[in-house]
């Protein structure tokens, strides 16, 4: 089974999580499949420090700061055809919200970056599985409407998810929400109290739920 | 137990190679051991474009990238008290052969920073397990000299090994060179070909013979 993992830079307060990232390459890895990195070749919506949380006054590219987990094999975005993967998963990270969505600053109101949104319908329409892990759960929801996702249980984030005509299934961790009928799966991951073995087990019972089906 | 794990940045160009730092720590955490995350606070040799293998006209510092992969919780590398852990694990990347020693650009007559070559002495004068990944066993041999280590099979890197009045051990994928008079412990990892869930192995194997010691 052939996974696109979509990716938005290298760190969880201006990209992506990076544990998240790594776990979900060693379960498709461990599961069996295969994967091809993308991400935007664009700038991230900006910098931070990850000792002090604050803004830095750099500009980095969501492809390039990619390629650090990808060890160069990261491609753009818009080279990510449906019809060459059977599977396409969305770690998350404070980031991912920042430059895939604009959730992290605009909450319910947000918007979905139009390339992500793309892929995302594309692998919707196409009967494909769908997987996010984290605050990425937000975006699909944002992106499909009616469909079930988890996100934990913050009461905050799952009123904002209803917002959007979808349904929210709590999760304790390591749990996985599978939504079936949509092919849509979600983890919760660092949404909850997590050590890092938590990430592992929950990427991993991701992409076990993404390959029954 | 309480590991300290050596960082020095984020991405295997520049810093520490992440797949083998996220998966030491995973390691740790699966083996019922703690860890606190350490980096020196200075400047990278460089940054590196991860796509294109170029330099990049920019700077960043160890302790601040690192950071990406602690998800904050990275500590100055002056802060490492041998009495406060019960080992210490260095992973590799080539960027930790031009951070934490001059190996990738300066080979067998490469030097190692002092504040990293004091860490390495304190604990193998304590008699605690060093763990190193990759290339990183090439920094151990520098300091201590008379000690065993593997970095796969490399016939250029044994030989440089060598050099440095060490023995070198020839190991296969996942292996892990046990010198237990020293307790110092190396796992090649992406020195030979590897897969992902090789370097999980790799970095689950070696936590596993520090913890049996």
């Amino acid at each position: 089974m052939k996974f696109a993992v979509i990716l938005c830079g290298c760190g969880t307060l201006d990209g992506s999580e990076i544990h998240e990232s790594v776990m979900t390459l060693l379960a498709i890895d461990r599961n069996g499949g295969e994967y091809q990195i993308f991400a935007p070749d664009d700038w991230q919506y900006h910098v931070v420090n990850h000792v002090t949380g604050q803004p830095m006054e750099e500009r980095r590219n969501m492809l390039l700061e990619a390629a650090r987990i990808a060890r160069g094999n990261v491609k753009p975005l818009e080279e990510c055809r449906v019809e060459d993967f059977d599977a396409v998963i969305f770690p998350g990270g404070n980031g991912s919200a920042k430059n895939l969505f604009t959730y992290a600053y605009e909450g319910a109101g947000c918007t979905v970056r139009e390339d992500v949104a793309a892929v995302i319908r594309a692998f919707h329409s196409a009967g494909k599985p769908i997987g996010a892990l984290c605050i990425a759960p937000v975006m699909i929801a944002k992106v499909l409407g009616d469909v079930t996702v988890t996100v934990g249980s913050d009461p905050g984030t799952v009123r904002n998810v209803e917002s959007f005509g979808s349904k929210h299934e709590v999760t304790v961790q390591k749990g996985v929400c599978c939504d079936k009928a949509n092919k849509v799966f979600t983890t919760p991951c660092y949404m909850l109290p997590a050590r890092i073995s938590d990430i592992a087990d929950c990427a991993d019972n991701l992409v076990r739920a993404m390959v029954m089906g």
